[in-house]
């Protein structure tokens, strides 16, 4: 009996009230408490990038260290108030952002107890991703379904063509192992591999670059194939929204003619002018 | 009294002429006037550019500088005359376009009082901006204004896109940092992030490239990534396009409501059922 | 009377059988003569291109030189037959390949009466647009036309787009040149648009990049805006193509309903089933 | 009679099981042979890359070369085993996918023979392209098929861009060879035209680049150029994939004359008239 209350709890009125404040952004307070949430974890992720640099760790190291203590403390009391008005607070912890909640405050205090964790404590950037649970409004959470629905339905379409890539990219990358002069770079296949991707995206370092005409030539051809199959995925997605799109159009038949191709805002059927 | 006749005046016949000459583009005048604008302003950036160019500023400077002199008073003239011959001056004056006006002079007279306003010479390149004023020739504007609604139309989908680029480059910045090596330029979060914008959206200047195996892994997957998801704002613009382009098309109204929205091959007004 | 014989004359008929081979593709003998003119201006490119490697020139010279002999006369022959067989030779000369023909052999000739015209050499690569003229094949020329019709049809759109990235290059290149450190390339105003061009279109050489925090920064929008913006005129040209598609589906209307939107490929109206 | 027997012969139950499994996918054996197979001849591939990277090789050689010998074994006895269960062993040999499957072994036993054959060793990444063998999946073949089918119904199109941009990236890069200081790289015409074609597709290594004001100018062109006509094939293949997705919405059939290439609203059909 214990355990299920554990797993599964009433909740009493001032943990529905808090839920509905930390889970929800249908109340004014529940907004609030999200926007200064975003606040605080924009602040808090800039900080630990400022870190990262040489030149401001030294002369502000301290600020920083002192700003990420009260940052971690403060997101240590929302993590225990989240474990306090869920219902299934077990659920909580080994779900997606109970283990970002975690993972946001765990490198610092670890750096109390660890020597040479310091390394880790970037990981904190992690906090970046629960912008996401954040970031739920209506026309936002609506298009951002839409753009998904569009790429989950081109899933087998746009494998097809990752593979057919990166076939085309080792196969590509052996041979200018094999054609180019290994000084210019094309030292053992997997970096000629790279050096194919490199170019086929049309990113180009320039790092490793062909120096033989023979290289060069074949180079020009992955270039002029790398620009022309990205009209591929793009095609592919392109296509997918103007279906979705199509779909959304046309759900509801004509209760007289029953034609089914009206837009969403129709109020007549365009076709026999009886009334939707 | 005269507080309002300042903000709203009543223009005279030569007011009104002028008006007619510099504000509009209907008439003969109206359009060399705008012509002229054109060539001068066009002369003017051209030189503002020249005289940046160290070997020409040695060798030309003394024709440029007087130039340049000419220029600003003529465009000073013409902000005299867009002053003398608006109904509300102040309305003018606090406008996009009359800040823009008031910006292309003062660096040039601010440099006769101070020293050491020469870097801020260059803001006379804000004239350039002007243009957008005078290119208001029917068909531009028509067609600018259909692009522009359906880049205002897919206004959320490409914020969602760009916050998922950001969000990606950030933690995919992050990952570099901690796994290349800080020798080959990740020498701190925010310029892994830097290089992550430069791989992702395939630039790749070559500045930062990474050196080992696992970090040149990694940037196969961010180049991939780049290369995948520029289809998704492509999709997007096509989609919005082609939508805008459907509600053009059926340019007749309704005889009943005189709503106009509809399909081509509509027999019914689909607001009020009225036959069309 | 001579005057005007001279501009258009009557064909005999070797002119006129001489005329179909040369200028058509319709018979055999036209499709060979163009075949055959092919390959022989591909080869001229080549030998061109070969010209201009220094290792080749030293060691195959002789060979290229009296290639380059034998094919200049060849043209020539072919150029002097072209005006046998035209109906107003003048105007052959001065069209547009009457132009490209002659500059096709001139440059070889020029080099026997005058010292130092080596370096003009090269324009005989004009050669090469000879090929447009040849490949007037059926469904070339069809789909080049589509092709171009979007690209007419979408002028003003892309002349807006244009504009645009122009605009925004020249005010981007200002801010980099006033931000920038001038030791990392920023040195004048055009090489800081140069730059602004370079990364917009994501080409990235690397030959400039910015090195301070700020530029970096602003140079990371400019890539996120360049991936962004090329979204633009895909957009537009695949709304044409689709447009056009449209067009010349739909020309034919039904004699019994009036209906016009039938496939090329259609018999029946698909609306009443009476005979198109 | 015994020639015709070797050519097409009947196949035992032992063979037909065998051909099953091998060949087929439909049964679990067949599918289980599939899996095994793709794993392997990754694991392979793996190898043949790690082989060429020189620290890899130094270090692990010995157990890549015992590997080796182990994976040609086992392709040698599945090439034996396809032999020996299909009805025409020589139709097989010297089938596409029979001759890549004697090349995955053969470039090991020549090794044993031939002295010197250690770069042909590579040549077993073709192992690769007999994974194209085995996904023959349901939903992936018939995505694929899709794609293929738009890519090929757009071939003319697709075939006058390629033209059209291989025309441009001659003429640009003997202009840049004319223009541009031979200093910084633009040593013949093949390298300008080299360079052309890595500034036109926006992959832009910086190994060469334009070091002249008028070289700059033009290169900004090519990139802008480059920028904009990326456009054209997107624009090609979106179309190709709208047209092919209306194609196979209408799959009822005539039931007259049975053909079935009908629009979805179409009530008659469109080669003979009778009604849907």
């Amino acid at each position: 009996m214990e355990t299920k209350i554990k797993i599964e709890r009433e909740l009493r009125p001032w943990q529905r009230k808090m839920n509905e404040v930390i889970f929800g952004a249908e109340t004014p307070a529940g907004k609030w408490f999200d926007i200064i949430l975003l606040i605080i974890i924009l602040i808090s992720v800039i900080g630990v990038m400022l870190e990262s640099v040489p030149g401001i760790r030294e002369d502000w190291g301290e600020l920083l260290h002192t700003g990420e203590w009260v940052l971690t403390i403060i997101f240590s009391l929302e993590y225990i108030a989240r474990l306090l008005c869920v219902k299934r607070p077990i659920l909580y912890i080994f779900s997606f952002y109970g283990v970002i909640d975690l993972l946001s405050v765990l490198p610092t205090y670890l750096g109390l107890f660890f020597v040479g964790t310091g390394p880790l404590r970037v990981l904190r950037c992690v906090r970046l991703l629960r912008l996401f649970r954040i970031l739920k409004l209506h026309q936002f959470v609506e298009d951002s379904e839409r753009l998904m629905r569009a790429l989950k339905s081109s899933r087998t379409k746009i494998t097809v063509f990752l593979f057919t890539v990166l076939m085309l990219v080792v196969i590509l990358g052996t041979i200018m192992y094999l054609v180019e002069d290994h000084q210019s770079g094309f030292t053992s296949i997997p970096r000629s591999i790279y050096w194919a991707i490199v170019t086929l995206t049309t990113v180009g370092y320039g790092d490793i670059a062909p120096s033989t005409p023979l290289g060069q030539f074949i180079a020009s051809i992955v270039m002029i194939l790398g620009y022309a199959i990205i009209a591929v995925p793009t095609g592919i997605v392109t296509n997918e929204l103007m279906n979705d799109k199509n779909n959304i159009v046309s759900n509801r038949a004509c209760p007289n003619c029953s034609k089914d191709d009206h837009d969403e805002d129709a109020d007549f059927c365009k076709h026999c002018g009886h009334q939707l």
